[in-house]
C-alpha cells in the first residue's frame, strides 16, 4: 500500500492498556499555562524509567474554559492506578499550585473512576480553603502567597491505551526528523491523544530485553533498525534506501483516539520529502492487547 | 536600605546544601537542543514532592561546546547522592537519549566526585557501544535507530546550595509577576544558578508544617503571606500597600553562584513598576546551614 | 456598566474602513509556517508610518487546510487598494515566497474582488512555472532552489474594518500589561481580526495633531492619557487609582469581528487583578465610519 | 576542499556595500524585547523588495545594557542612507515605540555617521518629552499612555556589507533545512551579522534578470540550481545526488564581520547529515565590490 508515493508496510502497532488521566490547566495567559503544562508533563517519556508518561493534548482558548482563561489539557498516565493517583497528586500540587495564575478542571469525558485530587490538596490551605462552584463543578479554593489556586475536587481518570506507534523510514536522519516534525502537529489536532517523548519524537526505538547484557537490562538498542549499523549486523531490517528512522509513540484516551493520531501522523509524514517508508514497531503480538494494523487505517 | 525606590527588607534567605550535576546537552539545533533540556528538567520544582530539582542554566552557542553543536547546560539536583544518580541516569536515559540529535558532555567545574552515568548508559548499545575521545574526553557513542548517542563515560557532582530566595512585594498580582519575569531573565544570566520552578517563578510560598492539619501534612501554605487572607489571619506580614507576592527560588553549584543570582534577581525586580518590598524567606535560621542576608548582597 | 467589578465606560471606540486582503501560508511544520507569517506580517503596525496593517489571525491544523499541512492565516490591510495590491506582491513575494516549504492560498470569504497576486508572481520562475489544480483552486507552482512554491492565482480583498479597540486602565502598567496580554489570547480565537501592534498592544496611544509642533506633526502623544503626566497636565483623564493605561487596537474582515474581537478582548482583560475600567479611543465621532460602543457590545 | 566530508567548493561569495544601523532594544523582560525587536525587523529580507534589510543581532542581558534591562540588538540596513533614515525613524516610531516597556539605545560601534533618530521622535511628546543623561548617552525620554519611552538622541551607521552568503546542497530538502537551521544558530553567535531572511534562511536564491520575461524582471528564479529542474533545464549545476538547496544570505557591519559569519555557517552545517557541498552565489565577480572566496575562510 502507498500513500503519496510512500509505501505503508503491512505491519502493526502493538499497544498496552494504561490508566490516564486528563485534565485542563488555565492561567491569566496562554504563556503561563503553557509553563505550567510544560512543567507538569516533564520527564514523562515513558514507564520504562519515568514516573508517568505525560504530555499536552490541546489548547483550550479562554471561551470554552470554566474560567473564562486560556489552558491547555494534559494527559498524565501510569500502568498503575496507584501510581498515577501519586503522580497527578504531586505534579498538579509541585508543578502547578506552584506556577503563576493557575487553575485545574478536570477534562476526562466518560471517566471510569474518580481521584480525590483537589480534595487532598486543598489541605495545602491550612483550613484557609473554601469550596466554590464554577460551572457546576466542586472546586477547591486554596489561598497562596500570590492569589488563590482553584482545583477541581475530583479528576477522573480512564483505561486508555499506550504505546501506540508509527516509525519513519527515511533517507537520511533529517528528512526523518522534519516528517517526525509534521506528524507530531498533525497529532496535536487529535483531541485525547499524547505524543509523551521529547518535542513528540522518539530518536531510540528499543527491544525488550538484551542479547549481549541480558542479565541485567531489560531493554536495548533496536540494532536491527539502527542506521549506523547497517551492513554490521546480521538481519538488518532497514531498506537499502534509508538512513534516518525516526519514531512517534502515542498515548491515548481509548483505541480510537490513538488510531486517530496514528491515521494523522501518518498522512502528515508521508508528505515531507525523503521519506521512503511508514512501519510500527511490535513484539509479535503477544505482549500488548492492542494490535493497530497500519493498512487498517486508510 | 533602599533600591530604585524599593525597600530590601533586613531579612535572610535561609538555604541548604544539596547535591548538584551540571551537564551540557548538545543537538543539531538550538531548537532540538532546548527540547531535550526542558523534558529532562521537569517535574522537577522541589525535592518535597519531586524526583529533583531541575533546570536550565544558559545557553551555549556551537563555537564553545566540545562537538561543535549548540546545547544548553542543565543542572539536577538532590539531597541524596544515591537518589541524584538514579535521576541523572534516568532524565538522561529517558528525556535526552531519546531526543532527536543529543549528545551529553560533563559541565561540572571542581566536581567533588564523578558518576559513572555515561557508563551505564553504554550498556543500552547492546553491544555495539563504542568509545571516542571527544576533546580529551571519553565518550560512550550508542548507535540508536536514528543515529548515534553520545556521552561523556563520567558526570561530576558537587555539593552545592539549595533555597536561596526572594520575596517579590508588589502592589498587585501582576507587578509581582512582572517583576519576577525580569528577576528570573537576570538570573539566566549568572552561571552554575537556576530558578526551579515552572518559569522560574513560584505562586505559593510555603511555611514548614500545618497548623490545622499537622498530623498528615509537612508543609503549608505560608498564611501570613497571603495576599487574599489579609485582615482575615492573625500576624498578617503583608504590607498594607501590598497584594502580590512571588518567590524566586535559587539553586546553585555553590554560594557564591546563589548570591549572585539573587543580587541579579533583585536589581531587576526593583526596576518594574508596582514593586514595593523585597523580602526573603527563612525558617528562623535553625533549620539551613546558609543563611543569606539580602542586604549584604549590595 | 460593571463586568467583574471593573467599570466599562459609556464609551465607543471610533472605527475607519480599510482594504483587507487575508491569506493562509503553510509549510512542512506549524513553526516554519510561523516563521514566515511573522515575517510577512511585521512593520505592520498603523498605516500611519507602516507600509500596510498586519497581522496573524489563527493557526489552521493540516487537517482543515487545502494541501494538508499545518498553516497561518494572515491579514494585511491599508486604505488604498492600489497599495495593498503592492503590499500583497511584495510581503508574498519577499517574505513567504522565500521562507522554507511554504504555499499561499486565498482565505478571505465573500471578497469584494480578487487581485491577481499568484498570476504575477508566477513569473518569477521564468518559463518553468506550471498550473495546478489543489482542492478545485488555481494553483501555480514556481520552481525554487530548494523546491517549489505553491500561491493561489487570485487572493480575495474585502472592505473591511480598521482601528477597532479599547483602552486598558489598570492600577498599574503590570497590571494593565497583563490584561491586555490576556485580551490579545482572547481575540486570537476570533476568526477574521488581528491585532497588528507589536504582540498585539500599544503602548503609546496617540492623539491627531499636536499643540506644540502642530506645523509639522500630525499625530502626538495623548497627553491626558499619560500616566507619567497625571497632575502635571491640564484636563487629565485618567482617574486616580489608575497608573498604566494599554490599547488594544483591532482591524477586521467586518464590523462584526470587530465587534466580537473587542467583546472578547474585554472579557478577557477584566478578570486580571488590578484592572480598574475599560474605555476606548474615538476622535469625538467625527472622523471615521464606525462608531462601537462598548456597553453595546455586552 | 572538504569539511567533515563535505566538499567547500573554489567559489566565491560576492557581495555589495550596504548603509548598516545597529540598535539595542531593551524592554521590562526578555519577552518583550523580542517582540519589539521581532516587530521592527519584519518585511526586511531584501531591499528588492523589502524597504529595508533587517534582523536580529544578538541577544544582551540585563547586566550588560544601558538600562540595566534585557535587551536585543537589531540590525536595519539600506543601501541608500536617506531611506535607512527614514526606515529608522519609522522602524523605531511606528514599532518599538509603540511596543510595551521599551527603550532604545545606539549600539553600532566606530560609526561613520549619527542619524538624529531620537531627536525626531521626541516631538511626539508634544512638548511634555525630557532629556536624561544615561551612561553618558543623551536619551530622550517620550511620555506614553502606558509609561515613558526613552530612545538615544543619536543612533550611528556605518557602510557596511550587504550579501554574504552561502549554498547548502544536501541530499534532501530537509537536510538543506536542518543544515540551513544549524547555520544560522551558528551565526546567531557572531556579532555584527544578521540573516534577514525568513528564520534566517533562503528557499529562493535568484538570478539577475530573466531568459523569458526580460521586458519586466529584474529578477528571477535561479533555474540551473532549482531541484524540481533537474534533468529539464540545460546547465543544471545541481550534482546528481544533491535534491535540496538552500542559501543563507548575511548583512554585517563590515567585511570581517560578513566572513566571521560564513566561516561559523558553514562549519555548523557541515555537521549536518545528508549535506553533500557547501557552495556560494555570485555574479561572475562584477557586480558586488566584495569577493568572499569560500576556501580562504579557513
Amino acid at each position: 500500500m502507498e500513500i503519496n508515493g510512500v509505501e505503508i508496510e503491512d505491519n502493526f502497532a502493538e499497544a498496552f492498556g494504561i490508566q490516564v488521566s486528563r485534565i485542563l490547566v488555565t492561567a491569566a495567559t496562554k504563556k503561563l499555562a503553557k509553563v505550567a503544562a510544560t512543567e507538569a508533563t516533564g520527564y514523562g517519556t515513558s514507564v520504562i524509567g519515568c514516573p508517568a508518561e505525560a504530555g499536552i493534548d490541546c489548547y483550550v482558548p479562554p471561551q470554552e474554559t470554566p474560567d473564562g482563561r486560556p489552558g491547555y489539557i494534559i494527559m498524565i498516565c501510569n500502568m498503575s492506578k496507584k501510581k498515577l493517583d501519586h503522580e497527578l497528586l504531586e505534579r498538579i500540587g509541585m508543578c502547578i499550585l506552584t506556577a503563576a495564575t493557575t487553575a485545574v478542571f478536570d477534562a476526562m469525558e466518560d471517566a471510569d473512576e474518580k481521584f480525590k485530587t483537589g480534595h487532598k490538596l486543598k489541605f495545602y490551605g491550612d483550613g484557609y480553603e473554601k469550596v466554590l462552584d464554577i460551572d457546576g463543578r466542586k472546586i477547591h479554593s486554596i489561598p497562596l502567597m500570590s492569589g488563590d489556586f482553584l482545583v477541581e475536587s475530583e479528576l477522573g481518570i480512564k483505561a486508555g491505551v499506550a504505546g501506540g506507534n508509527l516509525f519513519i523510514l527515511a533517507e537520511n536522519q533529517p528528512a526523518g526528523l522534519l516528517a517526525a516534525d509534521a506528524a507530531v502537529d498533525a497529532i496535536k489536532a487529535v483531541p485525547g491523544a499524547i505524543t509523551p517523548f521529547p518535542g513528540g519524537i522518539v530518536a531510540s526505538g528499543s527491544k525488550v530485553g538484551s542479547n549481549k547484557y541480558s542479565k541485567f537490562l531489560n531493554a536495548s538498542t533496536n540494532e536491527k533498525m539502527c542506521v549506523t549499523l547497517k551492513g554490521e549486523v546480521e538481519g538488518c531490517q532497514i531498506p537499502e534506501d534509508v538512513d534516518g528512522v525516526y519514531e512517534i509513540v502515542i498515548d491515548g484516551v481509548d483505541e480510537a483516539a490513538v488510531k486517530a493520531a496514528m491515521k494523522a501522523g501518518i498522512e502528515a509524514a508521508v508528505k515531507v520529502n525523503g521519506v521512503k517508508q511508514i512501519s510500527a514497531g511490535n513484539f509479535g503480538g503477544n505482549l500488548g492487547k492492542y494490535q493497530i494494523k497500519l493498512q487498517e487505517l486508510f
